[in-house]
């Protein structure tokens, strides 16, 4: 693998972490069809633990299978597969070496009602078990529970890193002082890829942001803030992102029709985002539909 | 013990776990009179630590003695008994090596009320200690202690299977978004299932589930899934257990008339249930009205 | 599995140890052909490390494949096969839950001299990872590394038999005050016997005693001790091993001869012994030939 | 990376393994020119602490710089490049990802006279923050340290192990019975490799085989091995490698002449050997008669 | 403190290390006259363990108080201060931030004979406790004690650079294969940098080599390089501490002269060196005398 003149660009801005860190961020980078463009697509499938199987799999129901999961990130050329415990340990062994992947060691569910937060179901160990490149964590800024959130990350965090493991870090403000619509407004979005940054995270994952301020705070601060387009709110999460210095990347959100998707992936390229998490548009779809609307998507980002 | 194609066939699905994991594993799958077939009947008895004693065992008195309950699942031929610390602790050494015991490592009360949830009152080197196959655990997906008790199921299981022990998780929605007749809806039983294998359970056990869907965000990707009958319903569950590739057991809950039981038994086997977790169906019943129900199960499960 | 009442009277020999490692005991018992009679036949193979690989393969290739040797314990229906750690590992996923597995945690090799010594090359926890049923440790009384040999077999009981597994213990005397063709005269095997079952072993291994005595201050004892046959000499140490009441068993020895081999084994048997354990008589023998030795040696404890 | 058939052949033969040694076992045999091809290179630069800095990089003294030898390691397509801590430490941040890397935790030096025996000098932990794919380790059976090298190794190769990593073990038979010359004898390679394989070795490295017997109890045993050609004493010690189940790699020994050198490897593939260790004959040669050198060599792998 | 170009050049050469490590180098390298050189000359006091306090301090008895090493340290404007942990304690308070300090952790003593040892009489956290920019280790590659220190500094090593501390090695082969006059010959004092190199170090400390050639297997190596002057050699040393890119500083050695002192640093200086330590040569003389000729050894490294 001769890692790429851009690859080795952004490793250089990782600084602070040793070799192991950086020998898995480029792994992860010089992987799959995008592999040494810097920019990246991950499949994440969570969805079963934070929605319940049948909303995640019965609109293509052969994703039941772990394996099927596996088989679409490799048929696909992605970065990464993200996914719970179970998950990996189901088909890790089948598929030693083919991808790239992230154990999310935090986990939602629907059930639950009350202050926003996740339970711990996975640990680094079980990472380097799983021959992972990485753990991801997802915390709720705003929540009633985000210090004790924040405080999980932070030790697990320490404990990838001094094992070479790398984090991505789903930040996703919720509660608190945080409106429901507001989730997803610029200042909010630009707040939490900070705030992921300033906690260490090696890639950061947020949704695109919509035009608007929640706090009301913050408003004075974005009268210079341009945010008419995608595009420009895209480049204003990077701006807040170590000024463009950190990965980031940004879900696709609910199962759309495909030419809206693109044309909001074409806006994430545009304003320098990194690369897209795309759980329910590939696995929702048929395999060969998946395939085929990913490979558009890596084609936006090729460029 | 020549393990059989079937439960070769079985532990394949295993594949994250170690040999010892899988020894265990075979050890239950192949003893019994259900030993090869790949389907199982268990014996639970922590009814007295969840409804107190008189509840549980007056109705056959003799069953107030651990030593009968022991005897009963021998005699049934079954494959496997699970109970607390302390049932364990009183009849192991007398039957150590006739039948492969599942530590019971949480238990609840019917005195406590307020959030559900349940102590953790046994180790996995207890079960070392006892000789048992595994450890069992129950989690309330919904509860507000929900969090927690996957935390301490994740530890728990992290710990098992480095040495080589199984987790059975009786996975029980409760609390939360779910509503007190909802807790047995398809979708919610279906949701139970999947989180216990995304949990890294080895064997999960459920109720069987009632038609209807409680959480309305469900309601719409259930329109393409059959749940007219138990046996659909019970395919439903198996397709959400990692397209069937994880064991899942149903309880035969509340004592009711045998043919009900058998009726039942009848429908999950068809629906590719892996077998029965039968414990007031069978401890309530005398000795023999009990080995005798528990044959004609079988009998159902050998096909 | 219905534990047949002379393993249940063997089991309550061992009333010191917890239901685990009866529980193991007993899977060892009632397993294979002899299952239920209370004798064992175990194979070993650990001569590969002891004296080479050509020494002990050669004579029958196929058995320089690990696989070979899991293959050949299951077709002979013995008790156990007993391997160092890497054999075990190359095979355990494979016939996981077919035989019971003994780990020989300590190793020594023909290519050291100097103080008779073996290296500790394995641990408890690999046993219970691989699914064992027990630990394998051989001691050398008489060399000057007696006592911390024996100190190290005396902490890893402690943690195999508190994690539910057995061990047993070979019992070499060499060096110190035994001659070398003392090694196998009468009171220096029942001394080796006897020190096993002060250690705590669960099953014993020596090798069959000549008639003679080597420690010049046994002799007198020696005197009213009846040795003239090995039936005889059996009997003195099965009496050495705590009246008859631990498990003792003897090794072939050198490959020989079937007839003589079957004929020891016939006063193994009178004696009192356990069984055997076989490796070169089985492994350096066509696989055909070995299981039809190893058929008449298990006729023999069959009686 | 599309892991290739042969390639997942090799890992079906770790079963014992996780998936996280099996990664990165993957990651070290899909890389470089022979990637995929299920034979490997590797290139080790310990000799400055073997043999000291002068004696090893005087006859190319661009080799005197760590960076030197990463870039040579890169530029020839090597499978992987192994070497001592300092070593590692100087380039690891430079060459983050762009080639396997094997952290040698043991270090002899010719300064020591007395017993064989080596330092641990580096760990785990080290190897996973510089992200090594696994570690190595030089034991020397029939030493009066080998017991004592043997736990060392015993203990490194389980953490090493349960964190995903592969371990490398030189296995070189000196002291005890072994006289000087029969260090390289077919019985005593034969013999390391075995019990190196015993030990739990991912990788075996051992020096080609001479002919002849050194151990004078091994020799009826090679009356019936074919030990004419390196190519016959090769594939003698593949067959003592769990029948050919294990990686073996053959070191290149002195400097020498292309020719010789060829010849040897040509040899080392006939006989079913899985490529070089190739030391002093690449990094002591010009860059470009390296890796023009290790462009050939290759080409035999590449058959 | 603004780092000057050449102190981060050098820097630059320890990409393995973490901040904390290159922080304490700067502060090193920045402090005192040839602070930003890339220079460094450091006051190293342990010769009262080796030697005794007579034998050091009677020659200028203000010498026999600690305070008065710290404040020579300081008035000659040195780099840094080294001494054992109770000279430190003596005055690390009332000096403290006045000059780099370096924790002597190991020490041998004139009273014991024997295999050349030293014995660990400091720890990392005493490093940290008294403000030192790192800790200092003595080895003796060839002692039948080598392997057994080489542990040691890696344990030390590991746990100070975790903590942000550097590493000093003296680096002093004796016994085994090196002769008593071979232990500042040529080879051997390239080789002791060298490995010192190997396992770690920040700072190499030598001794300034004389011509020729102690071990026999080494001379033909020899033979092309040029070793005529100081100079030569010294180059040599610093090619063999990775091509120049380790500070290696070379002792004073006995008190001597003045003139022969400075005519050996400026050779040191010619070959590359990075500067001195001097202890005898520096306290053994006046304070004022000793600051005189500091100042002129300074001047040379100053250039």
């Amino acid at each position: 693998m001769n890692v790429s003149p851009r690859v080795k660009e952004i490793l250089s801005w990782y600084e602070g972490e040793n070799p192991g860190v950086k020998t898995n961020l480029a792994r992860l980078l010089m992987h799959g069809k995008l592999g040494g463009t810097g920019k990246l697509v991950i499949l994440p499938v969570d969805q079963g633990y934070e929605h319940g199987p049948a909303r995640s799999f019965q609109p293509n129901p052969p994703a039941y299978d772990p394996h099927y999961l596996f088989q679409l990130a490799i048929d696909a050329g992605l970065s990464a597969y993200a996914a719970p415990l179970g998950s990996l340990e189901q088909g890790s062994d089948t598929f030693a070496g083919e991808v790239p992947l992230i154990l999310k060691v935090n986990s939602a569910n629907s059930l639950a009602t009350g202050v926003p937060d996740q339970a711990v179901t996975a640990s680094v160990d079980d990472a380097l078990r799983l021959g992972c490149v990485g753990i991801g964590f997802t915390m709720y800024p705003g929540s009633d529970q985000c210090f004790a959130m924040q405080e999980e990350l932070r030790e697990l965090t320490r404990e990838a890193k001094s094992k070479g493991l790398m984090t991505v870090v789903w930040s996703y403000p919720r509660g608190g002082a945080v409106t429901k619509s507001g989730e997803t407004a610029l200042d909010i979005v630009a707040y939490a890829a900070h705030m992921a940054a300033l906690m260490g995270a090696t890639i950061i994952k947020v949704k695109p942001p919509k035009a608007g301020v929640d706090l009301k705070a913050a408003e004075k601060a974005y009268e210079t803030v341009k945010q008419d387009t995608l595009t420009d709110r895209i480049r204003h999460v990077m701006q807040c992102s170590y000024a463009g210095k950190r990965i980031v990347v940004f879900s696709g959100g609910d199962a759309k029709d495909a030419d809206s998707l693109l044309k909001e992936i074409g806006e994430i390229n545009a304003g320098g985002g990194f690369g897209s998490i795309v759980g329910r548009n590939s696995f929702q779809r048929s395999h060969d539909d998946a395939v085929a609307l990913l490979d558009k998507i890596i084609g936006i980002y090729k460029g």
